[in-house]
């Protein structure tokens, strides 16, 4: 039922980290560089303003097929026809959002600690994947909770038994280890937004994720 | 196709303007006291509490048959079953909200004055009322434009040809006035939610309007 997606490399682009470069131009470069999914989040927008957004973003990921995942907010991603949502732990719970979006949108769950996990079974209900982190610090998204480092990244990819996407302070030099701690992929924001050229950075991000999964 | 509902004594709440008071208790007083039309808005909240909120102030309004309509987010009136939403110019576009929301729920748009209107016909598109104002001043919504006064309110009333209800600045003292200008109802927050007797208050603004409607 649902859309297959690859959660290899996981781009959460926030229009307000891009700096002086168009963001629009810095995701195509992402999407050449070989990214295989995009998030959209903006906590700060207006309704109106992140539907404009949304739909520039899906239009531009169209003919990669990358699919295109809101973060948080559902009414969005429903007028705007992005191909699924994100949820944090103060976002909407699973079992909600799944009615909403229907059973082919991809639904992600974020999830901080194996405790929280089991404080939130419920909340997980319908998710297709989980975001875990922080894996290491960063400053990219304030309040985000204690790094859980390596060791919270398996226990908690082990513990929920879903397909899960590292995120957290995650670049070239440590995606890797992320892959072989068992996530089956890693979301960036800063190493690709924040790079030179987006594009190397990507597929300098991508070969490195796939050659730990080859190795695994 | 849409439910009926009644413009009369509309109250918009945010939990955060109800003081040490209890806000459910707060809106059960005004629902006895005969306010037709409950909206919840809460800009700071994150989506999960919203949706409890919502939820909870549907059940205390069902009884009643009072409709409750949520500020901006479709996608928590669509989670708790709200009876309809209300946008402001920065929400998601009157033709996009109605396809979300079905042909059953109740839509309606803040429009500030005539010109603002002129520029965003498509954006009421879908709409089953409109929210005018601030006709008078008010300290309670920060940033909500000049006072546009009663010649304001039927002009735009007049200009738009759809139900409208004033909103801004409004009381028992003014109350008729709007009335008389043209609008089928007043939105009021604190004169309600900061009333010392909530029912009390709410029994005597809908007498005001009553009387206004009765005399016209």
């Amino acid at each position: 039922m649902r859309h297959p997606f690859d959660l290899s490399l996981y781009l959460v682009t926030d229009p307000k980290l891009c700096g002086p470069r168009d963001f629009f131009e810095t995701v195509a470069q992402a999407v050449r560089g070989g990214v295989t999914l995009v998030q959209l989040r903006d906590p700060d927008a207006g309704t109106r303003e992140l539907v404009a957004i949304a739909r520039r973003l899906k239009a531009l990921l169209e003919p990669s097929g990358v699919p295109l995942i809101v973060n948080d907010r559902i009414d969005v991603a429903l007028a705007a026809g992005a191909d699924g949502v994100h949820l944090g732990q103060s976002d909407m719970e699973g079992a909600d959002a799944r009615r909403l979006i229907g059973e082919e949108r991809i639904l992600g769950i974020s999830v901080g600690n194996a405790s929280e996990h089991e404080a939130s079974r419920e909340a997980l209900s319908g998710a297709d994947y989980i975001g875990v982190g922080p894996v290491y610090t960063t400053a990219t998204k304030a309040n985000s909770g204690a790094a859980i480092g390596l060791e919270g990244l398996a226990a908690v990819t082990r513990a929920v038994g879903l397909r899960s996407v590292a995120i957290g302070g995650i670049g070239a030099s440590n995606a890797a280890a992320c892959i072989a701690a068992g996530a089956e992929g890693v979301a960036v924001v800063s190493a690709i937004m924040g790079a030179d050229d987006p594009q190397a950075a990507a597929q300098a991000l991508l070969e490195e994720i796939r050659t730990a999964k080859d190795t695994q």
